[in-house]
């Protein structure tokens, strides 16, 4: 297999996440460094017609968009490392809900503000200020919702580590530990203790260490 | 099961489109009337705590997230109707890339569009005009790489209708076939036919007559 992107790339770390929590090793990184473009040359265009990393290929199939990718690996090693879905066909819903909740309503919150607390500061800009105000608010009442919920499941869609709770990782990871701005999780005591807990495998630790050499 | 949710509501009409494509009739709507605020009541929030619609409920199931509903009914009734997410693994891998497509790229662009052209002048509000010039602007840009690829595919995940095309149809009857500005679909030869033909599916034909009826 290889996979298209760039390790400091949060939704290539996605990917990159759950191909360690199955421990598979059998691919490699084609490096696609946006910062000369690469994503928008012609070439990669084939691949990936919106212009976006990260791509899989895999034998003949090629995949783009992260949680696409994710859910594939998971699924085509379903029987290796952690399973990310669950046991269940209900266990497996409750999966497919807190994706849905990630990429619908965290990831809108929490990636405006990585890009103006990590992002533009690396590119010598100024977050802007209004923008950072706004989506912590937000983020805060999002967060109560989770922590009302995660007062009661020890992850997001029950007992077991799965795909939802990886999701919110390389985000989450960026504001806590890169930008230092993690009050909005820390302060709350059972999504402190999700996080604690999400960020603290073995597979996270291993890519988490990628994603920081390799930025 | 119980449906919560309204008829006009696009995603509680992706879910119900779902269940038609699966020929499942054994299901109730429970109406929450989101002009009353039902979907803020108290009592609702314990089954949906964003005070969102639809959710499901199936035995002791309560599931909310269209798309992670129209999942678990499409792998439910696995074995009825159609196949919504294709025979192999490959197929089913580009299903989910295209269902990411529809919910990051599509919707951000069409659900603005349809609130401005549909929703607001139902609650007698003029569209913002600037809005509707710069959605619409990319929506054309999004449905160029729309007409690529289905000029070489008669489908979004291939040759055989899925659930990511499904779950495109109720914003996109909205734009076309209410708000009557359809041309960023009509205008594109290949995305007009899908469009042609996936409207004209007999599940989707019964869930329009029921959305437009109950308006």
């Amino acid at each position: 297999m290889k996979v298209y992107g760039m390790p400091y790339s949060t939704c290539t770390v996605r990917v990159l996440t759950t191909l360690a929590e199955k421990d598979e090793e059998g691919y490699e990184i084609v490096p696609i460094d946006l910062q000369v473009g690469a994503h928008k040359s012609p070439e990669f265009l084939k691949l990936q017609p919106f212009g976006a990393i990260p791509v899989l290929q895999d034998g003949n199939l090629t995949l783009f968009e992260s949680r696409a990718i994710a859910r594939y690996v998971a699924e085509k090693f379903e029987g290796k490392g952690t399973a990310l879905f669950g046991k269940t066909v209900e266990e497996r819903a409750l999966v497919n809900q807190w994706l849905e909740v990630e990429s619908h309503s965290f990831n809108p919150l929490i990636e405006p503000l990585v890009v103006q607390l990590v992002f533009a500061p690396m590119r010598g800009k100024e977050p802007v200020e209004s923008v950072v105000k706004d989506h912590t608010y937000k983020l805060e009442k999002l967060l109560d919702i989770y922590e009302a919920h995660l007062s009661e499941n020890k992850y997001l869609a029950g007992d077991f580590f799965s795909l939802a709770d990886l999701s919110h990782i390389p985000y989450a990871f960026y504001l806590i530990n890169v930008a230092k701005k993690g009050a909005p999780f820390t302060s709350r005591k059972h999504v402190n203790a999700w996080w604690e807990d999400i960020s603290s495998r073995p597979a996270w630790k291993k890519v988490a260490a990628l994603a920081l050499t390799k930025e």
